[in-house]
């Protein structure tokens, strides 16, 4: 526990008013769905490192989710949340009801264009524009100076840049690094869902990853090369089913023939029923 | 002229930036496409009274526009904008490029639903998804505690309020009422395109409103009967062609049929390439 007082749970936009009306600036915002690993713990630590207060939101958007079982199934545990944003150093933690992020008559979105069209906006259909409303939503009612978002999901990091850009949202995005575990896989609320099977086997993701980089350092500048590389790894876990394997431009996300410069490889890869991301900036 | 400074004019977003930084608070931000009248004079006035620094901007928005002809046509006078906004007491007027309000790269939109499918949205379509998107821009940017919209776009005040309550921007919207000629005819940038014989026909867009509230204070509370009332207005003047003519729910703007409780009367008349709105408000 980080001190005496342990941080202010606030659930209502009127609330929250009143609550950051008095908090010191520059506030910092980490945005979450909950089920808080050490990844956010990493994000808050960081926001923690660089703002006077430290804002975390925990709202599971209805919106994002394609399937409404992945809704329900996404895992829920405030009790446990408010201890790890505690620890990790949050002063605040916003818990809204959807009524309230919501409100009656609700009827406005944030769309995002190409680059919410390849890899993830193409899985998974409407996707980005729940997320690019939602934190539209965050951004406005926080009014907060910085907010944090994990590299882990790269192409929605991108997407929520150019959002704010193209909106002029006074708050600064800050890119985080992937947080792993010792063998390597992203940390991820949905991994707690992966049969012990699956748990064992989803270091491939990394493993290709890896591949892919080791390919690269070597000199390779051929997109379906690397692509190539990965997909080799992954066919070797029989667990594994490949959803897509890109080598794309970090600026752009289309997918990269021969080039010149940085690229990010990422993949998405379902095990069973749960479909993890990962990605890897080539640079 | 006001005082002894002339209002400073910024064009970056790095210029406004500057320029909010040093402003006292509260700021108040008009949001105009220049061509400045006496009903956008009532605004910055109303702004003057109740905020330490008035913002103005001033840029025409090529994606609300659904004709270019209407885009390259519409009137623009910098100089006479800069002295109206310097006489009606502005500090800042903000004039931005297309470049700097939509910055390379540029693909985010704001939609709203249902509230701009029907009247202006009907007839003009893309033309909201132009204006939330272009008013979240420099709500974004401006960062004001207060913008000042006219009720002579009634349509637009509802939408703008409705997406900033939904994305929980923190800029209370403020609603100015209608500035009209000594012969009733509202301010309108689009006004001075008039032909004389136009323009002396014009005011029976008021003549009509006028006569839907008479039958209202007389107890009429059926929407095709109001309706009817301004058709028959309108159809005494040759020059003018009504686009179309509502009675509708100030709520939801569906068109009301019998009804209890108040009404927006409303309607949009072209006279020649001139296409004029009105509206009166029955409670």
């Amino acid at each position: 526990m980080s001190g005496a007082t342990l941080p202010q749970v606030v659930r209502t936009r009127a609330q929250l008013r009143e609550a950051l009306a008095e908090a010191p600036r520059p506030i910092g915002l980490v945005p979450t769905m909950g089920a808080l690993h050490e990844g956010h713990a990493s994000l808050i630590q960081r926001a923690r490192r660089e703002n006077a207060t430290v804002l975390i939101s925990i709202f599971v958007n209805p919106r994002q989710f394609n399937e409404l079982s992945d809704f329900r199934k996404y895992p829920r545990d405030e009790a446990a949340d408010r201890r790890l944003a505690d620890s990790a150093g949050a002063d605040i933690i916003w818990i809204p009801s959807v009524a309230d992020v919501y409100p009656a008559g609700f009827q406005t979105t944030v769309t995002v264009g190409a680059l919410t069209e390849p890899l993830e906006g193409a899985a998974r259909p409407g996707h980005f524009e729940g997320v690019t409303t939602i934190v539209a939503i965050l951004l406005g009612l926080a009014g907060a100076e910085r907010a944090y978002f994990g590299q882990k999901d790269a192409q929605q990091l991108l997407v929520i840049r150019r959002m704010a850009t193209d909106l002029g949202i006074g708050t600064e995005i800050v890119a985080c690094p992937i947080v792993r575990e010792p063998d390597g896989l992203a940390m991820s609320s949905r991994n707690v869902r992966l049969t012990p099977e699956a748990r064992a086997a989803a270091p491939v993701l990394r493993q290709a990853l890896l591949a892919a980089r080791a390919r690269y350092e070597a000199g390779e500048r051929d997109g379906e090369a690397l692509r190539a590389a990965m997909r080799e790894m992954l066919a070797k876990e029989p667990l594994a089913e490949p959803e897509y394997v890109s080598c794309a431009s970090p600026e752009t996300l289309n997918e990269l023939d021969r080039f010149d410069g940085p690229a990010l490889v990422s993949m998405a890869v379902r095990f069973g029923s749960v479909r993890l991301i990962d990605n890897e900036p080539l640079a």
